[in-house]
């Protein structure tokens, strides 16, 4: 299915706001225009068609065909633009192949991967001549109600669409999936001189032939600085893993989404965020060694925070790769061996017995174990390990990363070093016997 | 597919040797005609027909209903079994449904899992009324030419099949795809007078219809004891890994294999020799750690050679689970921890240095990193990590498990415990770094 991106109009509220034209506005560094095109792509579109109007060298150039995001974007120009977006949908006419659907939406509207996956699925159901149209009925949870495009809704259908309507049910997502019959009816709607895309969805309307697809992902028009600024809330909000650890989940995520919120209108990339946190453990082991333990504990969390940020702007900008993934992951490996090599040092240097030895290598050896039962069970049977599953009772215990390093805080902010590392020792391995043991049942059938 | 196996003769020549009727013979634990259903299993069979004969009751009871194998197996008992193998085959007809297409062999040739596969693979590109042949056209390397039975070939096809033919190019392996026309030119070779299979083949050849596969993987005919001895080195040859490490593949294998060769007579399974290496590896650790180098270093050896046993024993009795893989694969991190730490003591214990103290954590913390990055990497990629491929000229040093035991077995032997952590501890380590720049390439494309 191609995509048809309406990206004509001026979006005036923006312009004072902003200097970029509005679907080139970088949101959390990536124009509104750019990020639809990454969603799409993700869901599957390899095609694009932008219909510019206001702004359409300042698209063109900024897009070009579309080979630097990996797809292939066509332009149509609308230089009636100003008399309604309506007129502006209809000028893909001349693009559009017999019997085509295609999805449209607009540029300055932003919406969750899932969401829009979930709209494409629902399309193969439409009959012969319906359209499409995402609606939201969560009516509480609208952001800016009065602003939006209302919808009067039944069975499904949608009856009416308008700004003013009194009565209504749900309210227009800006996200359809339409076909020659749109179009068809806003070459009626405009020759009755009636220029708004809704103009002509209400047409279709009349013949029922409008289907609703009610969304339960989250999206937002971007019209304005508190939209854009809720924007920013909704995309960050969508970072949190869904196996996110407990302290990662209740701490350590309320500091990273603010540094990533400020980071992702830089360049810095996630690779470099993953060395920026490294560099952080290796701060941490120095400071447990040379005496510092305060200053150890909090560098430990603070790298445990900022590790989280890698993932967050991989994420949001569209950056992940594997080797990121590969990278991250066997250096966070180093990051914990410093840590308790730095923690050992310290407790070794004060109580020099062999005990301390002993527990500083069991804490050594029992930091990867955890990941190294992760991995080695997924290669194994192609699934994730799901703690919440398998774990049983360990999995009220939070051992993972976040976990350890949240003790590895709390042991140099209390100088109580080797009671850290004890635990760490204990409990790393205890859970990884714990695991051999229970997920035979899981393994075995 | 079904799968018709010969089971109805006698066997004369092995029944002076062995007291198990020759079908159930235990070949390294197994009997003949459950390995066969075992390797047709895991290439896709899962309907298996038994013609019996002289051993009828022993085989029903034995094999049952085959629900204890995962498969569906129903007998036909053919009285006049002496008469000759064509009639036992013939009296399959009763069960043959109309149109079928059947795997036929003889339930003592036993085949490698690949062979079969490309065989099945072949039987696709028959055409109506013919029938398909494994034959095997590398003479030399047929083991007991003599009793085999011989092809004459022209143009991949079969002009005629016996035992004493002068000139032939292959020899018939046992293994066929036979459909009712072979069935019905048994018929008529029985109504002749001629009761053997080659005999109803034969009347196949004449008409053209018997067309040949020459298979490229290993096969053996189980007749006497000779040939049983063989087929056992066949399995176990079978057994080594396509990614062996250097000393495993020139020293270990050499070991294992034969212990292997012992064990798989017992009813030891692969996780009870898993521990049994652990156990070894812990008695390793003791001896380094109260000053019996040359004992802990042999004893590293001894268990690095019994961790390719579990795996072994597993491939060869049918008994891979991914649990074993887990398991096997967290013990051996743990075995490979006490070792090193075992040796770390003993190192400490002689020159208490802070040096050796961070040598030994520097060993210890590279030991797991190898996997780490394989398991990382397998679980991102989908791919097998191949040293080949990405580890560059690190690819010459033997860094896998075996290659680092068998430097704590050197270390131990000639006691010089803290060069050997010293080699380990940088050479771990230098991989990993090494393989995280080097693998940037591969994964980012």
């Amino acid at each position: 299915m191609r995509a048809v991106i309406l990206a004509a109009g001026e979006g005036k509220r923006m312009r004072a706001h902003f200097q970029e034209p509005k679907p080139l506005i970088p949101l959390l560094g990536i124009p509104l225009i750019e990020r639809n095109i990454r969603t799409l792509n993700k869901a599957g579109i390899r095609e694009f068609v932008v219909i510019t109007g206001k702004y359409d060298k300042e698209i063109k150039e900024y897009l070009g065909d579309g080979s630097q995001l990996g797809v292939s974007v066509t332009y149509v120009y609308n230089a009636d633009w100003e008399q309604g977006n309506g007129v502006s949908v209809h000028a893909f006419r001349q693009l559009c192949r017999p019997g085509e659907r295609f999805l449209l939406l607009m540029a300055d509207h932003l919406f969750q991967e899932e969401l829009v996956k979930e709209f494409i699925r629902e399309a193969d159901r439409l009959e012969e001549g319906e359209i499409l149209l995402a609606a939201d009925n969560r009516l509480n949870d609208v952001f800016d109600l009065e602003e939006c495009t209302k919808v009067r809704a039944e069975g499904g259908r949608a009856l009416e669409l308008g700004k003013q309507l009194k009565e209504f049910q749900a309210v227009d997502c800006g996200l359809f999936v339409g076909s020659e019959s749109l179009l068809g009816a806003l070459s009626e709607a405009i020759n009755a001189g009636k220029h708004t895309l809704s103009d002509g969805v209400n047409i279709l309307c009349g013949e029922r032939k409008v289907k609703l697809f009610f969304v339960s992902g989250r999206w937002i028009d971007v019209d304005d600085p508190p939209s854009f600024k809720e924007a920013e809330k909704m995309l960050l909000s969508g970072l949190i893993p869904a196996k996110d650890g407990f302290i990662s989940r209740t701490i350590n995520r309320k500091f990273s989404l603010r540094l990533t919120k400020k980071l992702a209108y830089t360049r810095i990339t996630p690779n470099q965020v993953t060395a920026l946190s490294f560099l952080i453990s290796l701060g941490s082991s120095l400071s447990f060694a040379f005496g510092s333990p305060i200053a150890g504990g909090l560098l430990a969390q603070i790298s445990s925070i900022v590790d989280g940020v890698d993932g967050e702007i991989a994420r949001l900008k569209f950056q992940k790769s594997n080797y990121g993934g590969l990278f991250d992951s066997i250096l966070d490996r180093y990051a914990d061996f410093l840590i308790i090599a730095g923690m050992a040092v310290a407790w070794f240097a004060e109580a020099s017995s062999p005990y301390a030895l002993a527990i500083s290598a069991l804490a050594l050896t029992g930091l990867p174990m955890s990941m190294l039962v992760k991995e080695k069970f997924h290669a194994l049977t192609g699934k994730q390990y799901i703690s919440e599953e398998y774990d049983g009772f360990f999995h009220y215990i939070p051992m993972n990363r976040d976990g350890r390093l949240f003790l590895v805080f709390l042991g140099g902010l209390f100088n109580l070093i080797g009671p850290a590392l004890a635990i760490l020792a204990v409990l790393t391995h205890l859970q990884t016997i714990y695991r051999l043991i229970r997920i035979r049942k899981f393994m075995m059938e």
